[in-house]
């Protein structure tokens, strides 16, 4: 421990003629602000914690950290839910909150040019007068910051139509481990812009995004349709999408979801709904009104529609669903977010079952989720002064991941894997996949500095070669051949 | 070349055990078929040719090569026009034309699941009793294969609106050259198939390809507009686009394009056009209605607009679209088919910059690209028996490259790199990003014997750690700090 103190100090000494002596923290306190991200169960001060102001100060600092043999971890604004931001305290911690300038806005060629710290929604600002905004929406948008969204390749409720960050990211230049700055793009050659997004700040930093602009759409229309049952809701859905239509989003919140969120933000939900449903469509007026009477009738089953006359109705609607998570506080004192993906065609069967799991252990969960893609955020509640209460909630939240397992689904949908996840990979993976994800992993960053911990449940040694295990042919095993 | 054939015969013997002796070839007759990919100016005749049935056998000659240092290439219909699978005469080319089952077709979830020998087109016609069809439609569908596809991340005219190859691949099953199974998808982790879709066969090779399957459009409407100038389509391309209209496809043939196709083809596009747009679109009825009244009136300066008013008058205005390539043969004994991008505003500039080339070197270029993304395929015409022809040809096509990058465009749009654009590379990228990319590719392929020679101008030495130059902060050059 000696060891890493000193090592600490002597690299705290070199970032601050690096980054500037007022932006290299390690005073104790203010550490303390940075001890996790927004899975707040796992918890690590950082060593120290420097802010730097662009890519050449961020190769320095990472050739610094691994002449030190000392790991680094990048933040942006910390709204991760899968732990992937979650400092080490015998490594340094990177914030790009002070990069965060928009560089280019090119309307015509439908594209910009930022800063990683840059917020989310400040791009759709920015750019909103020339008629365009950023697509990818996460819950979080207000306050999440760019470099974050392409680590972690974040989604949203209008993800359905629109796709993930990575289908809005045209380039980046990254400071890889070895300390090089380098453009990544999907240009000729291998397209490393589809690994590195979502890699969960384990390949490198992005310090420059180049994002797609989306023309706003002509007309935007949404609707709130409340049914009695999660069943009839959930048949709804089908119907839509079984008809061809895309909206923009379709959002399912369920009954106990719909009481938190009315106790936190008074959304004024229809009364008595087991279940409601928030469909959005979006694109040309003509197509938009179309496909919204056909909506309306294909949600035949609810006892109440209402439609937004206007952005003040539309915000009103949205208001329940993205308050959603932080509203449980309101009915429960402590929750996990569960995100899991499953077949949409098997959304009914797995609602019914988490039910059933819920009536069985006693701990209640409220559903909220992107229905259109199978993408469930199953919140379980619990009380974490009851003994106990935090296993059960752990039980029954891992039970839920093991029923998107079953169908077919996904650990993650969005929230990536992080340090949350990463003991469930090997049931979506076998041993090669796993090494052949490693494998580039090690090309990156053989020292393994790199935010090591996340994602992979176990380290590999980067020096072994993945993949020499001795494979014998069938016609050799049967004795057929004798093949080497 | 002793040891070399040596080792080959022993691999052969090998292969035989492998894949069934019917599916070795060896004799120098037959190894010539396989010769040359669609770029027919290099030609190399494969040392041995195996044609395995599965991935099992695939990872079993993988493995053979590897162990007798012998490098192998994959090939699929060999239409690829980049020399992606030019084979080498002291390697394995492992031909994939045996492995052409439809796995599995899953209309509900959208996907079907095939070895990588099935022909583009076939998915299409398996699926489109169920009312899909699988999107990626390069000008060869009839003949290329979906591995090819992915080792090339195919486009096509509708590429402008449904993207290329890797938005429509869910999944691979890949044998790494390592000779392992493994799956990769658009899962938690690193997302490898981004980097492999476009690897043109040298991360390893495709075994099972899972794609997304289309639902057909509602409606489709097709029309050819011929105007007098290159300008005012081009004019015409700029104001549909600016109008939010995103078609299918716009392609656009100048005179000397369409004059090779009326000579082939016969597809009676109207006569004294300097350039024709063909304008698809496809969507929900009613939208394709109302846009497709825009599209007509922004083509207003052309001279004729022509509807098609059924699938057989659709058929036909894409006839002379779709044979343009070949139609040149018509018009000019040899020919270069060039690839390049610029972004569509450029499109005006760089057409007159290429007119203004042909001019002054006397070297007829006929132009036919996706006007839409700015996708230029510009064929450079000449007559090898002319001294000199094919050198003057070269430049003009090397010129033509030029001017695509000089505008910020990319060396290839959809045809690849390979071995025909390697030596353009480094004018796109850094050393840094070059080493980057091959960092991934001594990662999966240390031996360098998966596809050598394709798509980096200089293989790098596995062994080398890149990356790792000396760099000087700039406070320390400037004698501020003394930092290390």
């Amino acid at each position: 421990m000696g060891d890493v103190t000193a090592r600490l100090e002597r690299l705290a000494e070199r970032l601050r003629v690096v980054a500037g002596a007022e932006n290299v923290i390690t005073d104790p306190a203010e550490l303390r602000t940075y001890e996790c991200d927004g899975l707040t169960y796992h918890r690590a001060t950082p060593g120290v914690v420097v802010l730097p102001d662009g890519a050449e100060q961020i190769a320095e600092i990472v050739r610094a950290c691994t002449a030190e043999k000392v790991p680094y971890i990048a933040r942006g604004s910390g709204t991760g839910l899968s732990g992937g931001a979650l400092p080490r305290t015998d490594g340094v911690l990177i914030v790009t909150s002070r990069m965060r300038r928009i560089l280019e806005i090119d309307i015509e060629d439908e594209r910009a040019v930022v800063e990683p710290g840059v917020i989310n929604l400040d791009v759709s600002k920015a750019v909103r007068p020339g008629g365009y905004y950023y697509a990818p929406d996460p819950s979080s948008q207000q306050i999440c910051s760019i470099g974050g969204n392409v680590a972690e390749n974040s989604g949203g409720a209008h993800c359905l139509k629109y796709g993930f960050t990575v289908n809005h990211v045209l380039a980046c230049e990254i400071v890889t481990p070895s300390g090089e700055i380098v453009d990544i793009s999907e240009a000729p050659g291998y397209d490393l812009l589809g690994a590195f997004v979502g890699s969960e700040g384990t390949l490198g930093i992005a310090t420059k995004v180049t994002v797609r602009l989306t023309r706003l759409p002509e007309a935007v229309e949404t609707l709130l349709a409340a049914f009695t049952s999660i069943e009839s809701a959930g048949e709804a859905v089908s119907a839509i999408i079984g008809a061809g239509v895309v909206p923009a989003a379709i959002e399912m919140m369920d009954a106990l979801a719909i009481e938190a969120a009315e106790a936190a933000v008074h959304c004024e939900y229809p009364e008595g709904a087991g279940a409601v449903l928030v469909v959005e469509l979006d694109g040309p007026s003509i197509e938009v009104e179309h496909q919204f009477a056909q909506v309306k009738e294909l949600c035949g089953q609810a006892f109440e529609i209402r439609v937004a006359a206007d952005d003040a109705e539309r915000a009103l609607i949205w208001r329940g669903r993205k308050s959603a998570f932080a509203a449980v506080g309101r009915i429960s004192p402590d929750y996990i977010v569960q995100d899991g993906v499953i077949p949409r065609t098997a959304l009914p069967e797995v609602l019914a079952r988490i039910d059933e799991m819920s009536g069985d252990s006693g701990v209640r969960v409220a559903n909220v989720f992107h229905a259109g893609d199978g993408n469930l955020h199953p919140l379980v509640l619990f009380d974490d002064a009851v003994p106990g209460a935090g296993e059960r909630a752990e039980e029954v939240s891992g039970k839920i991941l093991d029923l998107c397992i079953e169908h077919g689904g996904s650990i993650t949908g969005e929230h990536g894997v992080g340090v949350d996840k990463a003991k469930h990979m090997p049931r979506m993976f076998t041993e090669e996949d796993l090494d052949t994800m490693q494998m580039v992993r090690c090309a990156f960053d053989p020292d393994g500095l790199c935010n090591p911990g996340k994602i992979y449940p176990t380290p590999r040694l980067c020096g072994e070669v993945p993949g020499r295990r001795t494979k014998v042919h069938p016609l050799v095993e049967s004795g057929k051949a004798d093949l080497f």
